[in-house]
């Protein structure tokens, strides 16, 4: 009632009240011509994987594997912070013609998002080094995660605002470094902080506006976290959009909880939709666990994914 | 390093370290049929406005002018708490030939979002009143704010929770009384608990998993507050879903703030679209101020918004 007075005063009223808003920029001020099938035309199911569930003794075993198999992308781990490894994994992943995708990093303890100095300058220091290593292998981004439940003593607010004041100089080491970092939202059980896809993208947007690359921070959606947390695998990714870099495919909550796709009730197509809507053609890759054979159930898993795609119409 | 380890380890270590998720419900588990454009077929555009920008020296003037200018849905306030003016107001907006949509109400003061009981009880049965009220005129919801910056001692997570204990309940009440409670999610510079659509439909679909009819809460989206929030329109609308119960209409955060559709850079073909991929057939209410005479710009607006509508091509 308060408020509908103060709407009805009008807008010079409104203006006054609103300028404690420090916003950047307003997405809705660009010019449509009613279109956007364009964007739909250019995407693609690019699948990979992390290398743990991959069967091989050797990098290069599990490498061929996935070349067989008819995968594309490598997700790598925080051994890239080695710069000689960086150099040699570059390799290995090329002569295996495949591509790097992301490099699956974590929350360092949580340590960035910490008032003690000392703490965050590690978090800090072992962040830039994996991503200089990352860099170098050519990955799309290192996945990051501001911290777990019970790593941090800082309130949402609070990290997202540490994030704003910290992470514009971080992107931009990252784009400098030619990758990004890549906010991973979790679900409430691993993350009470940054749990949709939407939230995460907002504040790539938010730090990427305060930094002078405007492009080093972007944001991933993982199947299982969104199984829980996102009302709409298709919003979620849509407001993902072109901050979108990277995707986890794992089932979902539904029993058993993050198996291969296909060995779990949960279905893809919704979630593909929302890629296709975006013309996503960065990489999907498997980070789950596998119900017997890997032989036969990873490129089960592979066909039941292309499938899914396909069903896919928006 | 840890996670990926973990998750090589397979889905037995991982079903047992996520046994602490409190999750009732998968979204992913649909059967899908490759098709979606059968719930854009009944989409339409439904224009409303609050009273406060109508002229007119009364009530009835106000509606025969809505009504005059082709707007269908009427957004009312809190005095529909008062049980025999909500009586009243029902006959009239039936008589105007109009329909209701939501009732503007707010945050009262935060008091729901309190540990002080009395405080907390004093906000619960005024909710109630006013739930009651919507239900007799035939509101579609009552509009609730959990709390403005600076009205509760909670942290995003204690309120989170707090929604989760108490709105069941009161979500019931809702329901019984033939109404909702809409949740509406602001911009940080107002309240910096529930800033995203998508943020609002998933407490609100908690809430309702936990509740006897779940159905009673929903969720708005305001083009205002989610141009400084959304990364994307569609995305945001595509999120609340079949919990999306309103929405206001307003021009964003550009020169001149908050104007009403047409005086400001804003656009709305992008948020449109992904009202139509929902199928949405409920109120867009004006909730702005106005420049220049209201005879003249009112109208303009409406055509404007119309417009606006038929390019927003999926």
């Amino acid at each position: 009632m308060k408020r509908r007075e103060f709407l009805a005063a009008g807008v010079a009223a409104a203006a006054l009240a609103m300028t404690n808003v420090e916003v950047k920029a307003e997405v809705t001020d660009s010019t449509y011509d009613g279109k956007s099938a364009d964007k739909q035309q250019s995407a693609r199911l690019c699948l990979g994987s992390q290398l743990g569930i991959i069967p091989g003794g050797s990098m290069e075993e599990k490498l061929a594997k996935m070349k067989a198999w008819g995968m594309e992308a490598v997700e790598l781990g925080g051994n890239v912070a080695n710069l000689d490894e960086a150099k040699k994994i570059k390799q290995q992943i090329a002569d295996a013609g495949l591509i790097p995708s992301a490099v699956c990093w974590g929350s360092h303890n949580g340590d960035l998002m910490s008032f003690d100095k000392e703490r965050k300058q590690k978090g800090t220091d072992d962040l830039k080094k994996v991503l200089e290593g990352a860099g170098i292998v050519g990955c799309t981004g290192v996945i990051y995660v501001p911290a777990f439940n019970g790593q941090s003593p800082l309130t949402n607010q609070e990290m997202r605002k540490m994030l704003l004041d910290d992470f514009p100089a971080l992107a931009d080491f990252a784009a400098e470094c030619g990758t990004t970092i890549i906010f991973e939202p979790l679900n409430r059980g691993e993350a009470y902080f940054l749990r949709q896809v939407a939230d995460g993208a907002a504040i790539a947007r938010d730090i990427n506006e305060l930094s002078s690359k405007k492009c080093g921070m972007t944001v991933m959606g993982d199947f299982y976290h969104m199984s829980i947390e996102e009302t709409d695998m298709m919003g979620a990714f849509i407001s993902g959009g072109k901050l979108l870099s990277h995707v986890h495919l794992a089932g979902g909550v539904s029993d058993p909880r993050r198996t291969i796709p296909g060995q779990n009730k949960s279905r893809f197509v919704e979630g593909f939709r929302g890629l296709k809507y975006i013309g996503y053609t960065g990489p999907c890759s498997f980070e789950c666990g596998v119900r017997g054979d890997r032989e036969v159930e990873i490129p089960k898993a592979l066909a039941f994914l292309k499938k899914e795609y396909e069903l896919a119409v928006i």
